[in-house]
């Protein structure tokens, strides 16, 4: 189908945006970004080879005429580490674009979204075309796009946590509420059920890493997931029936959550 | 791939069975049994236009030659009144298997479980292949096993609610107790990550019709429900990734019911 | 409060029913029956020591002024043994009213509801007050009825499980349907906020076990459940508000299942 | 039970904190509150009569040898509007302590995080007992005490949805995490069994209003909270059993969130 989306003018089919931690090899991950048919690959600059060319890189193994990458800021905890880390990236050619994460807790790897802002406003400013990783609240992502955000990419749950979208209530609002940026589910998705719901919720897209990366056979997962998004994609489209206690029901239950 | 089910000695390679009622044509109907990919498509016997060869029949638009017909016993509340209705879409030469309904109650369309069972175990002697619409009871699916049921077909929820699957923890646990027969899920599902969710939790397929048919754009939410099935069954085999509250939490969440 | 419902003319105040089983001694089961305010004790017929007056039996413990007694059959898993159960507990003078089991599978201890059908009608036609622990299955819960039950004890999980109410949906559309007798739920509860949610849905009661016998603090917890019991009576009375996804959303949440 | 909890020196006993707002009559928001056992009344300072000692005030129907007025910043968009509304509760006489909104969006009420950690940090400064209303963010809820907040607020949903706790994973890590400062879930419950699984989950209290004023019989809806509170605390303290799929499963359900 030619359902596409954009964000910051690049026209993007696939609606799987897919990570580079946590695979048992690089050939392995080559596999998984294969099957899952993503355009995206999201790579951590704190955590790749950059610099030493005597030594093999992740980057070695994304080819970049296939894949657009977009650098990201994992394990910054501080507007300053963020800022310099997306410069980095930018400095080294990976791209101006950048998943922007500024942690707030070491356990949680919930966003600080105090810093979040900050950074998001500085970078914009310098010209990045800036994809905040958020929690799920409202006003945090219209702040995110007052501050230039190029798009808005809520957690459906904790990063690696695998639990699936936890507030389908949150997200809803903000889904209803956010129309002039694309919104991204980030983090936290455990299997392809995960991945089909928050594109049903008539989010934009979906990005991922552990749950492929660290499920038992993680090729085929990420075939799931190709399917899964896509799946949840079409019944979005499609506009689904209504939900009865039963069918004879005189009422519809229009306003289940979830 | 070459992931395969069989019931009854007939092998399946789509895990999605389709219904053919509820549809604003037969054309309509015919696209969405297209884009589903389903091999098998149910039929109600009692609804369908056996005997008058001047008038059209929803027969003529099925494609015998590519779809299995699967009669079912829709709109019988005896048992009476399901093994004849099963006896004649035999006679009328539709097939010798039965999607067996014995309905208890005309406002919820739950299954009649005692009926079910012996009705199940009058056909199975005449040499019906049948596969009974039950409940989501353990004791009841064993019983059914007995009185010769080729697969189980538990519902996810009351026939055209599209509410999802509402007991996850019998689903579970049937899934887990009976390996016998094949168990498909019938009923109740409303969207794509239904399906995918029934699929995932190893049910080795699922029957649906209002989903499709009554969704605002039916043909597209069939090949969603394709895609859904396919993502669950993908996820299935590939082993999903543990659940934990947070990545770094000490110990995962093993016991997950959903 | 006046509030008060009825089985076989018995009248109760208490909603709240309790068992014997799995406590640390006696003396914490008499305990945890005086805080949890209970009228109804029951008791398993096969495993109280009816015979031997030289030993101890649990019913030394419950003072039969202040407890009503409601024999049960659990352990039997066939009509004869359960039928004959019932007997002996009304012989050795504890009661003609039952709490019906006929338990399908040693693993769940769910219900084989073909069997409690035929127990049921044996022992109404004898002169019990039958009260069955089934599933929540409303065909079942009709049978039952038919069959002379003076209440439907549907459970909300499997027994021991502690999972709370697995099936809003059904049990929803069980205590919609059925009016004619009490309906009281029956196993799976965890802690208070499941029975306070049994209630809230218009259960007229709920029977527990493991919930108090196998918390910390078993006193504790028969309190607290005394005390949810409660508060879902009363908040079933009062009537909730409706709910919305937010306040000033234009039309409520009215169908929402749980 | 001595069970009591302190905010900022002062003990209360009972954990159910209740509003003043949408009630039929000042007369019926009196009998609610009593029944409720409430010792904390919360009161918007804009919307109550300080000045015209002509007219009726709701204040003349609280009586404060009883309550402890806990004035709230409810319709306050800004910084500075919350902030000087605290100031003008001080004034007048209400109190020093406030429960701090500082509201982003008006149609889902859901806290500004921003504003609401630069007006803690003021009113902290200047003397106030600051309990900030905000979302369900653990980052977020670190601010506040860093900037002086003597307990923190977390929404269970948005304000007068009704809709109960949405996010169990974020309030159980909150919890989890956050033991220097009491936490009191404030907003979105809707009945009973709502507010027992707050305090179940650990919660130190929970404040409501729409709930008890919009039920049906809001009397009875503020003695149910009343009952529900308790069991929710006394079943946290008890301890609950294990959950398992069934009894003799082998291993417990040991994460499971909610």
């Amino acid at each position: 189908m030619s359902d596409q989306f954009s964000i910051a003018g690049r026209t993007f089919r696939s609606r799987l945006m897919i990570g580079t931690g946590k695979y048992r090899s690089f050939q392995e991950m080559v596999r998984c970004h294969e099957a899952s048919g993503a355009e995206v690959v999201t790579v951590a600059v704190r955590r790749v080879n950059l610099t030493d060319k005597s030594k093999e890189s992740m980057l070695d193994y994304i080819d970049r005429s296939k894949y657009f990458i977009l650098p990201n800021t994992a394990a910054c905890y501080t507007v300053d580490d963020a800022v310099r880390t997306a410069r980095l990236g930018r400095e080294v050619g990976l791209s101006n674009w950048v998943k922007l994460e500024v942690i707030g807790d070491e356990k949680t790897l919930y966003p600080d979204v105090f810093g979040l802002v900050e950074a998001t406003r500085i970078l914009a400013k310098e010209g990045f075309v800036v994809l905040p990783y958020t929690n799920d609240d409202l006003i945090t992502a219209r702040r995110l796009i007052d501050a230039g955000a190029a798009a808005v990419m809520p957690l459906a749950a904790p990063i690696g946590s695998g639990l699936g979208i936890q507030n389908h209530a949150a997200l809803r609002i903000m889904r209803e509420q956010i129309t002039e940026v694309p919104l991204i589910v980030d983090a936290g998705v455990g299997t392809a059920s995960d991945a089909c719901v928050a594109l049903e919720m008539g989010f934009d897209g979906i990005l991922m890493n552990t749950a492929v990366a660290a499920a038992q056979d993680a090729e085929k997962m990420a075939l799931a997931m190709n399917r899964g998004v896509e799946a949840g994609r079409l019944a979005f489209l499609a506009g689904r029936m209504e939900r009865k206690l039963y069918a004879s029901a005189s009422s519809p239950l229009t306003g289940v959550i979830r």
